[in-house]
């Protein structure tokens, strides 16, 4: 490996100059102000927070002095190229000063915030206390002399040019010898006292400094939805419509699908595009091994003819840097990634790191894999699960850094063909240490890489995952059914996991048909989508099961698809007329005419009284993609089998109000995106009732500029 | 200053050996396990967390590593002394692993949590999973060569000393051809297991280690009870009662009372020690200046006979290190505190940096001062407040080192004199970094010394004051008097600011005379010292004034007391019998025979029906002073006026089990220790009926052995 050492960002907060300082016989005193960071910061500094391009970051900060002089605060964001940024930080209640950046760079950013002592600022706090008749000789005087004390000539940055040294010594005059219309004047003087504010804070001596890590990803990695496919199954064109043979949404030929190709998928474009997804996530496009190969439906040994999983990756054909033959070549792959961009489209692969027991490294580097003492090499096993066709990675072996070096130029070389997106396989059955290397190596090279991570583990576990590195996560959304389990993890996710964790929740996978879309009907899949689709700015579908409502288990109890994609190959009739495309087709609209949900920041759950129903708010501030300030609220029934009704409480905060400028009672209108009715709603309570066998949610866009506050 | 620059303790906790270690060539690879530090971690490290000697100090850490292994960890703590001792770290639930320590040390100590994968543990998992009938020769293999990697002879330290190697020959010959009753014992055998884990946590290159630091202060930092007076008044004797002039608990003699000396405070000794309290508080004892002295009541002109305000200090007698004449010598200061340590009590002394125009400085250093453009030095302010008889020093002048050194100089001179606790009058107007330096640097020289801050300023303030390094601080508990203030409040410094910040609950001060104890007779001062001393750790009361109910404000609206001994002397006679003597005396003897009133961690509020009453429980774990575990729960009438009455819920969580254990309806007895009487309470609702006229409050001790979980 001959690139350079790892060395992690320095993420730690840098802490005051005041305690850098120290204590010396000579040189200035430590700065007096204190700045304590409080956002963003992952466990006090120790990672990166992330961001996004166009995604507005709150930046908070308690900054105060000791005594009563007055303190002013700014940030000043450093961008990747060394640019900065000033942001203005307003001070709020109990000495907290908040400011909002958003980032235009990708990269490493960091957020310093910078507070001081304003001695100009301070004494015209001083003026407001000057009685009548007192003499103020003394008064005017302090004040000359701190305005002498501006540098002359001025010092850059810039925003000190307003005051320049011509009119500082008319203002000093004006102290020293003017008369009470002078000074009153001086005192009133608002660009004055902000041009003093700025100079505090550019004084080396005086300001105290705090720096906050921020890694900036595209705003993809903030908001995406995916569209998952086996590009070796197809779709049942309409001039073969007859041959479909059975209810389930699936069609084989009288000789069984044909094996599909990169080129074929490329036809499957317009559609995805159509129905508004953004993500085509293709599982592992590499030659497939034969050695304990699995057969239809996970059977343990496949036969000659069977396709095998794509996750057992590597045989004759190469391994992670090659493509199945049967798929096509790497022209073909490029072909298709430059079709999808020119439809909006990214093609995000899979990095699966793991071998068949027939991938070229198996012999080529041995010390890769772990050897048992017979000299065998133990299967890859997820318990209960096992994986007869997959040897792990030794990640820990010996040549370490040589297995680490060549999976970095893997996934360099999917980059060199214009993969952007990478979804990874089981990262946390791989050392932490590993994917904070490799995404740190890989963001050095290219900082809009984005990486998800497949992992389906222990909170920690997926949480230090993402504070590594990972753009986003796959959670728990799949499983969690109930109004209060949905409304506790979603809010834990939005708040204490918000600077670290990106959620990307799917309603199924092809590892995952969860139990509620087994027996729960179209109703089921429809409150799926609607959920994921505005509770997470990120989402995504294991695509023509979904659309096609499949629902058949492997068996009972098992959450494994019958007949599933990954065992053999599958030809898809998506011109079904049940198909669930328009309702995915209009939530992607909704999402893209919607920056509110396009942010997981600031989400809020009301207060619902009735069973089955959920309620959220999800507001988006001015600016993004040039759009107004919104809020969307989305009230949906958990219940695919019945309809239920309850009250939906809002409240005047998630109104962007106090209940002292809208109290209880006062009305908006909402306007039903999915519905398209128009209601009036009332702070407080609001009768909802939903039936899934219609419509089982109702997305709201909030008319805001409407809010009255009367009483009903 | 000739003593070495101030260097900040390092507080960071250390990032993982595997962040650190980075990517190289050659080499191990980076640990595999994550720490994540939990607790104690005040600001993700920035400051290190409080402790004292014998109070169990609660250890948490996530711990976890990739994929299915197990991992093993445990907390090294390392003292000043550099003595290690290992604490045991048990994991509980999300990978949250918890161990508990009692610091024995005073001083800097070091919690290092490490964590690794446990080989031998994971092979026993492994073994769990073995089928009947399979061929266990890989298995016994794999085993026996992770035996054969105990290092030979094995290193220090000690724990592995039971795992010498002839036992591992013969083991490993147990698995490589032992019967399957050999293997089945070395699997069983759960000190073998201890040992290899031990082992795993030793291995340099495996094990993940952070670092949590923790300041250690001597038992009195966390709990103690405090008495204020002003050695310069006086108390009546009983054989002159009869001079009592009025009935405020106060006498003046014909002539006025004489100026008290610090000898005759030692005949109040007695008294303090009698009430059970531990710190004897002397307002400033050094000459007084007598430019714009301040008479009677605060009187902005004294008169020559006035006694002047302690606070402003310096005059033709010294400064900050000398004692004023009328009080006596530095002869009989020493004999005073040696006379109090006979008693149990500390002499605490007031540092207040800031001087009279007399002070020897003023014309020693001018340049610690900070002169006006007319040379004249701006007297000191706390708005509204004004000091026209005190100069404020200047943190950040050009002779600060000059200034910080002395100021030192005059804490080592007391500490020379045998005072260990220090009462530091408004830090907050002094620069952050002052206290930080300073406290450091005296403790770095005696680490047993206390600073308990008086700053009734704002939270962040007084946050970072106690984050800087001061032992205790004074509260807002004065001015909080509702049930939901007070649980907020209480809540508040009891979870969020419990690892750094220590309450100091005080009913009165000289400065400031509560509206509530203006108006609430003896049932308000009842109740104020029964909640400090009951809710805090840490208590204390201006004392004579306390005792003796006084109550008069300066004028109407005002919360300074009438005649108030900042500004001339008072002769108290303490032993009139509305003294509230028998309550505190009562209060103190509760609180020394009851460890759970000398903790803060772990304080729960009970849910209430009723107004006016606050009820909350303390748990102290066993081993406390030798004593077994217990829990307190104090209930409260706040109403000064009248009897209030109501329901108090008692959770199993606050009886320390849970609701399957101890459920709705079981009985449990508690005992009034303060009304002597027993009660069978239940979890659930209790009825509470408290007369302010009797007494306003319960303190009751839970008999915990005789919980029954019998629904009544």
């Amino acid at each position: 490996m001959s690139r350079p050492i790892m060395s992690r960002p320095a993420t730690q907060p840098s802490v005051d100059d005041a305690r850098e300082v120290g204590l010396r016989r000579t040189g200035p005193p430590p700065a007096r102000t204190v700045v304590e960071p409080i956002a963003p910061l992952v466990d006090g500094g120790a990672f990166p927070a992330k961001a996004s391009i166009g995604e507005p970051i709150d930046i908070v900060a308690d900054v105060f002095a000791e005594g009563h002089d007055i303190v002013v605060a700014e940030a000043a964001v450093v961008a990747t190229d060394q640019t900065t940024e000033h942001i203005e930080l307003v001070a709020g209640h109990n000495d907290r000063w908040h400011g909002r950046w958003t980032p235009r760079h990708l990269g490493s950013a960091s957020i310093q915030v910078i507070g001081a002592v304003d001695p100009w600022a301070t004494w015209l706090d001083d003026a407001r206390r000057w009685t009548d008749g007192q003499d103020l000789a003394v008064h005017r005087e302090i004040g000359a002399r701190l305005l002498e004390q501006v540098p002359t000539p001025l010092a850059s940055p810039t925003p000190l040019a307003e005051l320049p040294h011509r009119r500082i010594a008319e203002l000093v005059a004006g102290l020293r010898g003017g008369t009470d219309e002078d000074l009153a004047a001086i005192i009133d003087d608002t660009d004055l006292a902000s041009a003093m504010s700025r100079l505090a804070l550019r004084d080396p001596g005086a300001a105290a400094r705090v720096t906050m890590a921020v890694w900036v990803e595209p705003a993809i990695a903030r908001c995406s939805a995916w569209y998952e496919f086996f590009p070796r199954s197809t779709v049942l064109r309409s001039d073969s419509h007859t041959n479909a043979p059975d209810g389930h949404g699936t069609g084989t030929g009288t000789d069984g699908p044909h094996h599909g190709t990169l080129i074929e998928a490329i036809g499957r474009l317009d559609h995805i595009a159509d129905l508004g997804f953004d993500v085509v996530y293709l599982p592992p496009i590499h030659p497939i091994g034969t050695t304990h190969r699995k057969g239809p439906d996970n059977c343990a040994e496949g036969g000659p003819d069977d396709v095998g999983s794509p996750w057992a990756i590597g045989g004759a054909g190469g391994g992670h840097d090659a493509i199945h033959p049967e798929l096509g070549t790497v022209e073909d792959l490029a072909r298709l990634v430059r079709e999808a961009r020119g439809r909006g489209l990214e093609i995000a692969l899979d990095l699966a790191f793991q071998c068949s027991p027939d991938h070229p490294w198996v012999t080529e580097h041995p010390t890769w894999f772990r050897h048992q003492p017979d000299g065998s090499i133990r299967y890859a096993e997820n318990p209960p699960k096992r994986y007869q066709d997959i040897y792990p990675l030794d990640f820990t072996s010996e040549d370490w850094a040589g297995l680490w070096s060549a999976l970095a130029d893997i996934v360099r070389y999917w980059l060199g063909l214009g993969i952007r997106i990478f979804r990874v396989d089981n990262p946390h059955t791989k050392p932490f240490p590993f994917w904070e290397w490799l995404i740190a190596t890989i963001r050095a090279e290219d900082p809009g890489v984005v990486f998800l991570a497949e992992a389906f583990s222990r909170p920690r576990i997926m949480e230090r995952l993402a504070k590594v590195g990972f753009s986003q996560s796959y959670t728990y959304f799949t499983w969690r059914e109930s109004p209060g389990d949905i409304r506790e993890y979603f809010g834990d996710l939005t708040t204490r996991c918000i600077d670290f964790l990106r959620p990307n929740a799917w309603p199924n996978t092809p590892d995952i048909l969860p139990r509620h879309l087994q027996d729960g009907g179209r109703p089921a899949f429809s409150i799926r989508a609607i959920l994921a689709a505005t509770i997470s700015a990120n989402w995504g579908v294991y695509g023509p099961a979904f659309e096609l409502l499949e629902h058949e288990p492997l068996a009972a109890g098992s959450e494994e698809y019958r007949s599933s994609e990954k065992y053999q190959l599958r030809e898809w009739d998506l011109d079904r007329s049940e198909s669930l495309a328009p309702l995915l087709r209009r939530l992607n609209e909704i999402r893209n005419d919607h920056p509110a949900l396009q942010l997981d920041r600031h989400l809020s759950f009301c207060d619902v009284d009735g069973d089955q129903l959920v309620a959220y708010v999800k507001p988006a501030p001015p600016g993004i993609d040039g759009r107004p300030a919104e809020r969307i609220l989305t009230v949906v029934n958990l219940d695919p089998h019945g309809r239920r009704s309850g009250w939906v409480d809002v409240s005047p905060a998630q109104l962007g109000h106090d209940w002292d400028s809208l109290p209880w009672g006062s009305a908006f209108e909402v306007v039903d995106l999915l519905g398209g009715a128009t209601y009036e709603w009332h702070v407080g309570g609001n009768w909802v009732e939903l039936d899934p066998h219609g419509l089982p949610a109702h997305i709201f866009a909030i008319r805001t500029s409407g809010i009255r506050p009367v009483a009903s």
